[in-house]
């Protein structure tokens, strides 16, 4: 008899569950649903970079979503479910009750934003990440070490620091913290009392500052000083974090019940998306895996022996067990991927939307059709027309810095350069150019780990655009000069979580031997084309030129500068 | 009575002819030509940068402007006229036969590109302007330490050994060369030998490596070093040069006839337009004038006791009595102003001109007409909300040379950099960053001149863009921290022309008293607002870092470099 597992990804919009074959990982059916609330814009206020999630939103989908998959599988499939695995967004945080409930779950604190779960990209808590940072880095044991070395203000303990200073009505409330990806295995499996809950090494190792070789999280000493409010959170947090291969438990009498399922089901621990996407993207040692949206989230593994204690200079988190369990997970990435392609295209719409939206010589609805006709086009047609231009023509060399740079060596501060510019500069010859700075930016990150020490020695996509654009994924190819392969699943976190799933069951004994059996393949390989390889190194070295110029003329800045300024970024 | 004079612009395209009265400069009628052969797009290869133009097409227009100008004067106006002198675009050459004609009016020629008028934006001699760069480089007189120090392919001896070189044809009838300036007035005032041509100041001092203290034109055995193909030149042209105050003659009876004058109209000397237009512009010692349209052209006139012998390093030229008589003329220019805005338009225009033009939505007609009336409104849409910006709010910080750099120090080598990029560098940011960047330039451009012993006190502007964009005024003079004054005429150069005119038809003893008498005032006088003053010093200063870095990192070429590959940019 078969058996299933159910893999659930939760994004920032919406969540999937995908139902799979325990031995295949052949996909049955899938799922996703939006959260209502959120999709309603409730509770957040851009303007202030303030993003946060109604607990009852998670919960409502989690149930739709499921039962929505399973009821497209053949009759019978719920029975033979033996696991299920989540992985969610994070950093995001909410202050819990002692039982372990976000607060927004309390009737008096449902409207509550500050109760919600904070999302990773809620930027309100710039000012506490400025003063941890400045604390850390004076301290004893600089606690940031394990993070890249700059504590950011999406993470953790910055965001619950903003909130208890203010909001008294959640202060008086808050009992302990807990990460999305711990709060949803926690809840299925009927956690009564926060210290119960299953921490995740991942999000705590990455956005906690939780670490073996200090003792678990930072001392209490360091977090009064940050600010007396932090006092006795500590204490009633924990000191023990588990890999997602290993059971919390299993389903809840309760939860069974709403989600169609056995008691017997096992719930493994959480993790964050990207990590457990990496592993559904068959991750490896060597392998540099990256999940390819408006930015990157890039990830690898190293064994004991290749990293063992030695800091990685410049990443943003390295942390024992975080993607693989006996290997270190290695996290990196860049600020700005898809989102400096969207850039371009946003600019290039000016004429359509600012000028011809007013024209009067059309009715509306013609003109809105032909600017969304028109729109669409743009980064298909940029892509046709760059691709034609051939490699090294392009007098044009640009940083792919337009939303900061997160590795190596975070600078949010840093801006992003065009140079080159001729009269004859036409929006393909940009967009090529583009294209190659954000493919220059995933080399410089290439480069850091050899030259700390980790071999990597191919690549592997997922994400959108490593599915969407092979004209970005080429360029990609010849300027690392390594293979890419672009796995065949456009699922590969909710895919990463079945894995977990299977794993934490017990179907198989290692997270490994899982993703030898389950993984989806591939749907492409590109390898570098040698005569491109040789042009690139060469503009390789120019990005590297004007990247140090502009980071140390235009936006020289100490880190103390950095932080004291970011408030008025 | 009064005493009227004839001011005769001959620009890239067409020429124009004002009357204006001698003693207050009130224009009486105009007339604009356009040359029909140019027009018609004869003789010209854009893709090999080859422009060149009838002599036909010269005289055509002279007549028949003069003649439809004087038409629309009261009865009796052309009785009244005493004076008519030329300003043309430069250095535009022509070889001539021993009679002073250009070898295009002889019938055996009459089609040949290479017999014709080569005009100033002509690039096919960029190999001989790299020979005669590096041979006076080398040479005991370095022949062009009054032209900048770097001869172009856009000047006369480059042009006319490249055609000796190439037509064996021409080469066989050539015996003399002229310049367009100075063959109108030859020819209105029936010159019969090439050797009574008078010769410009203006163009033989700029172009022609004439200068006084070698004695005049680059010695025989320079340009026999060269190329054996310029033996005999040197002694068939000139040894002296005239400055355009002094008459060249009067009308002679046939010209006299064919405009409709009497035979006692005085011809002035003629010089290029942009000298005399800076003197319709009331030029005079410390006042930095500007013609402001793609490009800059930028005059200057010193005293001998301001300048003396001394060189000037890194503008265009410098020749005594090349603007006004009595005073050393100094020219630089950007190569880049107004293309600098134009490029981004075009930029902003593809999404309209590449993918709209194709949609099926509309018809054809409407969409014509949806284009241009969307793209016509992009430049003064993005001046709307550029100027809305504040001062220093703008993280993007530009340089200029999207068309390499005239002055100071040539380098059309030079590309244009745009810095500062953020996810929310929108198309009016970056519009306000170009015209900051261009009037940068403008600054660098001062700067050197004051390094140099040069007081600049005002500044004056003429050209399209000077009457046209208030935003882009107000900003030149916020970043130079002067006054800018803007001419009340749109036609400076006619009209300096015309007091060329007064002035050698003795009705002024000096240009300097024809100006004070008619010059057309002003139109408007921006003034620097201090509090912009100081955010752009402080710009200024990263443009300049900038700027240096783009030119030693990126593109740093030595002269020999430069020369080299100037043939295959």
């Amino acid at each position: 008899m078969s058996k299933y597992v159910i893999g659930l990804d939760y994004g920032s919009d919406s969540a999937r569950a995908i139902v799979v074959d325990a031995a295949t990982g052949r996909q049955l059916a899938s799922s996703v649903k939006y959260y209502p609330r959120w999709k309603a814009g409730k509770y957040c206020d851009p303007a202030a970079n303030r993003y946060r999630q109604h607990p009852l939103d998670y919960i409502e989908v989690l149930e739709a979503s499921v039962r929505e998959a399973l009821a497209a599988c053949p009759a019978g499939t719920a029975e033979q479910v033996v696991g299920i695995a989540f992985d969610t967004t994070g950093s995001t945080p909410a202050f819990t009750d002692e039982s372990g409930t976000p607060l927004a779950l309390l009737p008096e604190l449902a409207e509550n934003p500050n109760a919600m779960f904070v999302l990773w990209k809620d930027h309100t808590a710039v000012k506490e990440a400025a003063e941890i940072n400045d604390l850390a880095h004076r301290w004893h044991t600089d606690y940031t070490a394990y993070e890249g070395g700059i504590y950011s203000s999406e993470w953790f303990w910055a965001k619950a620091l903003h909130i208890l200073r203010e909001d008294p009505q959640v202060r008086a409330k808050a009992y302990s913290i807990v990460e999305y990806c711990e709060w949803l295995p926690a809840l299925i499996t009927g956690v009564k009392h926060s210290r119960d809950i299953v921490r995740s090494r991942c999000a705590c190792g990455h956005k906690a500052m939780w670490h073996e070789s200090w003792g678990g999280l930072p001392d209490e000493e360091f977090l009064t000083t940050l600010d007396p409010l932090l006092a006795g959170f500590r204490d009633r947090l924990f000191d023990k974090t588990e890999t997602a291969d290993k059971p919390v438990g299993t389903l809840s009498p309760e939860w069974a019940e709403r989600l169609g399922l056995s008691t017997d089901v096992v719930v493994a621990g959480g993790a964050f998306d990207c990590h457990m996407g990496a592993v559904g993207a068959n991750i490896a040692p060597h392998t540099f895996v990256r999940v390819i949206g408006t930015s990157t989230c890039d990830v690898m593994v190293a064994s004991y022996e290749e990293v063992g204690d030695k800091l990685i200079r410049g990443i943003c988190g390295q942390v024992d067990g975080s993607v693989i369990p006996g290997m270190i997970g290695l996290e990196a990435g860049q600020s700005g991927f898809g989102d400096v392609y969207a850039w371009f295209k946003r600019l290039l719409e000016y004429p359509l939307r600012e000028i011809l939206a007013k024209s009067e010589i059309i009715d509306n609805a013609t003109k809105e059709k032909l600017i969304e006709e028109t729109a669409d086009q743009i980064i298909p047609r940029l892509t046709a027309e760059a691709e034609k231009l051939p490699v090294g023509e392009n007098a044009l060399l640009a940083t792919d810095w337009l939303n900061g740079r997160r590795t190596p060596d975070a600078n949010q501060l840093l801006k992003g350069t065009l140079s080159g510019l001729t009269l004859g500069s036409d929006a393909p010859r940009i967009f090529r150019a583009l294209v190659e700075a954000t493919a220059f930016g995933s080399r410089a990150i290439v480069e850091r780990f050899r030259s700390e020490g980790v071999r990597i020695d191919h690549v592997t996509g997922i994400g959108g655009i490593a599915l969407k654009s092979p004209f970005v994924m080429q360029t990609l190819s010849d300027v690392l000069n390594m293979p890419i392969k672009v796995c065949r699943t456009d699922q590969a976190c909710a895919l990463g979580a079945a894995m977990f799933a299977a794993t934490a069951a017990g179907i198989y004994p290692t997270i490994e031997e899982a993703q030898a059996a389950m993984n989806s393949g591939y749907a492409a390989e590109y390898r570098p084309n040698a005569k491109n390889v040789v042009e690139y190194q060469k503009m390789y070295e120019k990005y590297c030129n004007l990247g140090a110029f502009t980071e140390k003329v235009l936006y020289s800045q100490a880190e103390k500068v950095l932080y004291s300024q970011a408030e008025n970024i």
